[in-house]
């Protein structure tokens, strides 16, 4: 039977990681420095997380207390800093790892917040705001508006996500079916949307 | 006798509305996507609360466990975007939903901080955050200096709000009054202050 | 024996005055009426505790309960507006100040989480973030990557003070003298980085 707490740390641990280079190298091509770099990476990849557990009551936040968060993004950002010829196989992937960790943490996040015994809202909403907060927070650091509230459908596949994670252990789905439901239909979503430049509406055309 | 509770979330949903409606017609003006207006929507509206609920201890926040704050704001910001007649009607008064927003939340917020125990301190700072916050989120969302800052008199009348509340409570009025006597005169003096240009002074001067 | 709760707070307030003459300068230099130099000087001063202490369960945030937090960062943000003569001295030591502030709150950071019974890397992380905070916030307000990432060695400072003051506890050296050691330790890097122009390499070059 699998364990919901240390499944939920897995696909922590690798979101982080996706989030971590997403992070490195957006700050590596901003010209920081290498502590720079491994400050907005390890704050890309565990500020949504720290979010998350700041108002679930895990105190204190795991991307602070496990070591393993650090480990993570540190080996994430020397990767992405360091490693020319692997940087160079990254430098397209990025998009890629960003909708790996972008499904991980809606995922993992809605999975934290029931598994702390909240309600089906705080979970969705949290698996959201765990997926895109350190999005959110790379693009404030970086002075510009987050891409996320313009761009191809992106909280709304990880809202979706945290939905399928939610509904189906409300419907008593068993536990190994309901996190990588939610997983890859977040990430067939995004794909598809990056894919084919799926945009929702916006309506501020009506003022032209 | 009135409940101290369902007063203040009553208040609270109040300017909830308010400031909801303010996001959604700056995130509609921005070319934001429906969904990136609903999520700037629910931020603007819910983020001074969450900030004052985890500074205080009310785990999970209010704008995230109780459906009533998503249901609020999503309608407003359905109402900004796509009620075209409404729309119109709001475009002004937007200013107005901004000023009553400001004053119900400096009210809710230190009525809350109180009822959660917290000293006179805690709850005149975050009556004032979290009438503010939102606001100061919505402004680095859209990238640029938050305009509580310089704008006319905003900050320090939701924080006279706040001292009525405190000050109407530890002096032993009675519950009916404090609040609407705090809200009012949050109200009156922002409203005073759009209408007369009242600027507090800066000493910005001094330097040319 | 010195008594440690009551050497964070004194080292904290010590660290808040240097953080809000530094808010306060950058606020009254950006043209913000009094209240926004107040808002900023508080917030720069006290932001970086209050996510420390949202983070370790020290609820409410010393920040907002404790009056000498505010009125501390009052005081100076007064000596920063008004007082001409002391202004004019200011006006250049600013930097020495904020790497005072950096010094103390990197030291206070960790003492305080350390007492509150937290692990190791928990209160390294948070002595930085505590360090740090103020800052970026700052530079969020006033709308520009956050300097911290970019100029002469300043968080990488910080963490070493934070390394230091939770390596002489784990040594069981006496409380007396692990404080201090970090608090210099922190200072002297930071001020012959400023005098020097030490920097950190940066890897964006390679993309030339």
């Amino acid at each position: 039977m699998i364990n919901l707490h240390s499944l939920y740390t897995f696909i922590d641990l690798a979101g982080t990681f996706a989030f971590a280079i997403s992070g490195a190298v957006a700050a590596r091509d901003k010209g920081l420095d290498v502590f720079g770099v491994l400050v907005v990476s390890f704050t890309v990849a565990c500020g949504g997380g720290i979010i998350r557990d700041v108002c679930i009551g895990a105190i204190p936040p795991a991307g602070l207390s496990d070591w393993r968060y650090l480990l993570v993004s540190v080996i994430a950002a020397i990767i992405a800093m360091g490693l020319s010829p692997l940087m160079k196989l990254l430098d397209r992937p990025v998009i890629l790892f960003d909708a790996l960790g972008l499904s991980l943490f809606a995922v993992s996040g809605a999975e934290k917040a029931l598994s702390f015994g909240h309600n089906n809202e705080v979970a969705i909403l949290l698996g959201m705001i765990t997926a895109v907060g350190g999005g959110v927070i790379r693009d404030i650091f970086l002075n510009r508006i987050p891409v996320i509230f313009e761009k191809e459908i992106y909280a709304s596949a990880a809202l979706l996500g945290a939905v399928v994670v939610v509904a189906g252990h409300s419907w008593g789905i068993p536990n190994g079916w309901v996190s990588p439901a939610g997983f890859i239909i977040c990430l067939v979503i995004r794909l598809l949307a990056l894919k084919y430049h799926w945009k929702l509406p916006s309506f501020s055309e009506r003022k032209k």
